[in-house]
């Protein structure tokens, strides 16, 4: 990387830079702390498992979850989302979902609608990427068994109404599944106020912890089918996969520096608070979205200017593919964005852009207004080029 | 940890120390190229993905493959042997696996017998963790898809004749799928000379990379279905997982520190070649085990003194519970094994020790001659005290 200037502004697909305390973290357990967790008695194995388990707890106080025992660390917020889905659904079960879903859940949602005969109703949010709560409760049938919902849109930025959402479950006796990957670290996030089930997180986002970390929270009433089945360091004698939480849900050897980062990463979330940094990310958003709706032939999508959203900023400049304004920000001005459809095919349909794709600036907690400011002046540039 | 004296002979559960070019790797990706590998195409996730092809070539030279793409990253062994037996079994299918599997293979393949009409076979190995060829081919019926074999035991330390059941499963038109948690970086792998389609193998064992990481090879005739659907930043648009390799088989972010990691522990291996390491340990496990001869009431399990074995010495003293004798050697001695079962009932019943389970020592390529004699000097101590 040319040192001179690098401006990240692709946070909603992995935070970067992380605290320096979470790169520590890593190392340090990499150098001291890292046996199989769970595997032994010695003191490193004790060590590891006391990083797992105190990993589980700051997690825990972060979302309001009563047993840390009830997180099931994750390589990614995918597999939690299929252990949630595959692990929940059978022959017969009806779930809904919206139109702002990641493919990290349509995915196994369109697998299970063809392999294993559930049905799949996706709710349509408006072109901002909004979600009206009487759509989902006009969609329940006396099948419904979950109801699966994005907390905020990877593309749009949109924040979807999980309390309200969490109580029309609640009412209707139907599982929440929350795909967190936007919002953890960002937004609220209250497990037992917002009556989720299911939570799957990503680690390495807004929780700032390194890449190969999640998780999945499982209320304790609910039961899932392991997705890995194998050795657990407990009940090593049973052929059985054990009933006990954890460990039914994290066969294999777990990723203790990884886990280490991550619990860093929550503490500092933890002192900066979500509000702090979310509001922070939000100012960020309003002042490019005010730089670039003040660039002739940009379109920006998501909500508008002054209302909710989480850390992104998506837009299509006419008569300029995606692809190549991401290019020329990376190559002539050190911006990192992302172009494409950003796995979400569904969301692209209700903007309107899936013909093209869209652009997307993302920014995290350490991201400045001068590093906003570079966007927009780059992006002015290149349209008066084109 | 008491800094004064600590002797990790834990290898088989995880190696550590790791090179500390491992460390560096993972630090140096953290700082500068951990942007989401695949996703975007600025510089840095352009890094990022070149960290993840590299290693796929570095692990491609050690096994012999001819398509890096042939190997899918995962978490650990455990996901790639659930991928494996889940996602190429189906209900009516056969399959051999033999009694020295660890519970990573077993408790899916009990798993698939349950839930999915599932014939399994375990060939029974001798007391010492040696198998017999002729009873895998006595095994085999009309409907045999598969044969699961572990390359070494992780409680015996016994090395299963690969080539010979390659050879035998290719002449018969079933799959062969090999557990590589104690062999890969450790005995020659060669997964064209070896007949292998399937090798699941970890990252963090003998290929010193951190945990968090692993893959598992898949024959390029050879399809399976994936057992996670999500995001690959290809095909986008598709709702189904796209039919590319690797990401069909890697859905989510993958752990790119980590995999920076890996790659500086095969590039270790490589260096070092797997030759010179195996011929290390075994002295060390020569070594030890003469040692432990030599103590009255000591019982070793696996292959006896002269015989090839891997890195592991399992044993159990009489009138001593293993997990007494562990915590002793922990406490007073500094020194780390591992006491139980090491997920593998089934070796244990075929070594005897199911009622009581064993405690193994197990070296890596940084164990010295004076640690190994420090344990038996130990071993030796806490018999005379019984």
């Amino acid at each position: 990387m040319s040192e001179e200037t690098f401006i990240y502004l692709d946070h909603a697909a992995t935070s970067w830079p992380k605290p320096l305390t979470v790169v520590e973290a890593v190392q340090h357990a990499m150098l001291h702390d890292a046996a199989n967790p769970g595997r032994g008695s010695h003191r490193m194995a004790v060590r590891a498992s006391r990083v797992l388990f105190d990993t589980r707890k700051r997690l825990s106080k972060l979302f309001h979850i009563k047993n840390p025992n009830d997180i099931a660390f994750m390589p990614n917020t995918t597999a939690g989302l299929n252990l949630a889905i595959k692990g929940l659904l059978k022959p017969g079960d009806h779930v809904i979902a919206t139109s702002v879903e990641h493919n990290s859940v349509r995915r196994p949602l369109e697998y299970l609608k063809h392999a294993g005969d559930v049905d799949v109703t996706y709710v349509d949010t408006d072109e901002e990427g909004i979600l009206n709560i009487d759509h989902v409760a006009e969609a329940i049938t006396s099948q419904t068994k979950l109801i699966v919902v994005n907390h905020s849109s990877n593309l749009l930025g949109s924040i979807l109404p999980i309390d309200r959402i969490g109580e029309l479950a609640r009412a209707k006796g139907i599982k929440l599944l929350v795909d967190a990957a936007q919002s953890a670290g960002i937004l609220e996030l209250n497990v037992e106020s917002m009556g989720i089930d299911l939570l799957a997180f990503p680690g390495h986002k807004g929780l700032l912890g390194p890449q190969g970390t999640g998780g999945l929270y499982i209320h304790p009433d609910v039961d899932l089918v392991p997705q890995l089945h194998g050795g657990t360091g407990s009940q090593s004698e049973a052929p059985e996969q054990p009933n006990v939480r954890p460990d039914k849900y994290e066969a294999g050897t777990q990723n203790t520096p990884g886990l280490a980062g991550l619990k860093a990463g929550v503490e500092f979330v933890l002192n900066e608070t979500v509000q702090k940094i979310h509001t922070k990310e939000w100012l960020l958003t309003q002042r490019m979205m005010e730089g670039l709706l003040a660039v002739e032939g940009i379109k920006l999508l998501g909500p508008k200017l002054g209302q909710e959203r989480t850390g992104m900023v998506s837009f299509v400049a006419e008569g300029i593919d995606p692809s190549e304004m991401s290019y020329i920000l990376d190559q002539h001005y050190g911006i990192a964005v992302r172009a494409g459809f950003h796995c979400t095919p569904l969301a692209h349909g209700r903007a309107g852009t899936l013909g093209t794709g869209a652009v997307r600036a993302s920014v995290g907690c350490f991201t400045t207004e001068s590093e906003a400011d570079a966007l927009v002046e780059a992006v002015k540039e290149i349209r008066k080029q084109y």
